[in-house]
């Protein structure tokens, strides 16, 4: 029986995620707290959630490829869980593809720039203070399991 | 000249810094998102903060001695921060110092017991919402300094 290696490597970093940190790393150099894989609600995930200064929320999806694009269908529903949505893609993507309404960040994995600003759509009370309060505990829950790794 | 060390031996825990952990453990048991050394604002520290599944904030002060209690005056102000308050202590700890009202956790380095539920005094809507943001965006930024430490 051949030998299994106790711990499996770690998988390599899809081209997404690697789009998603320079993503993090642009909102942090824009004052906003960023959290990624965040899921607002069952069944729903956003490659990127930032929460800026004064409580605004954004939300980036990071498309690695044409085909990663064309294959979402669900990019509409991402606009209720924020005040401004953008799409990040690397400089080869075919940006004429994204909807003009939504927002555009060019990124690699080293950082990014935000190259289209979207209009705001602000989000009601309600939902607002529910994405806040679940981005605040997932953020510590995570946090956390860094810290205190034995738990 | 003597070679000193690139990078300094990280310090040895503080044993209020042992009982925080230990009621990290303790309040992720009852549900509670916890973040230890929050700064709610200028000049306040708290040891932990936790964030219960329905919004509530939990303040705990962690205290490793007689003199490490009786050398801060500044407890009452706690209460301004949350919406129940308790104190931490190892298990020698004199706990007739403390006063009655308070929760009180017994706590080691590896969890701990909530021993007294203080009553509870709900924060109000502003205050509430602030510290939730600070919250949010300090944790996910604690977070992202771990995951991302080239930053």
């Amino acid at each position: 029986m051949p030998l299994t290696p106790l711990s499996p490597e770690p998988l390599a970093p899809q081209p997404g995620q690697l789009i998603a940190r320079g993503v993090c790393r642009l909102l942090l150099s824009h004052g906003f707290a960023p959290l990624e894989e965040f899921v607002p609600e069952r069944g729903k995930r956003v490659d990127v959630i930032g929460l800026g200064p004064k409580g605004e929320i954004w939300v980036v999806e990071c498309k690695s490829s044409r085909a990663d694009y064309t294959s979402d269908a669900k990019w509409q529903g991402y606009l209720d869980w924020c005040d401004r949505f953008f799409w990040a893609v690397d400089q080869d993507f075919p940006v004429e593809l994204l909807p003009e309404e939504s927002g555009l960040i060019i990124a690699d994995a080293y950082g990014g720039e935000l190259v289209r600003m979207p209009e705001e759509s602000r989000l009601a009370g309600a939902r607002r203070k529910s994405i806040l309060q679940k981005f605040a505990r997932d953020s510590a829950r995570r946090l956390q399991a860094l810290r205190d790794p034995r738990l």
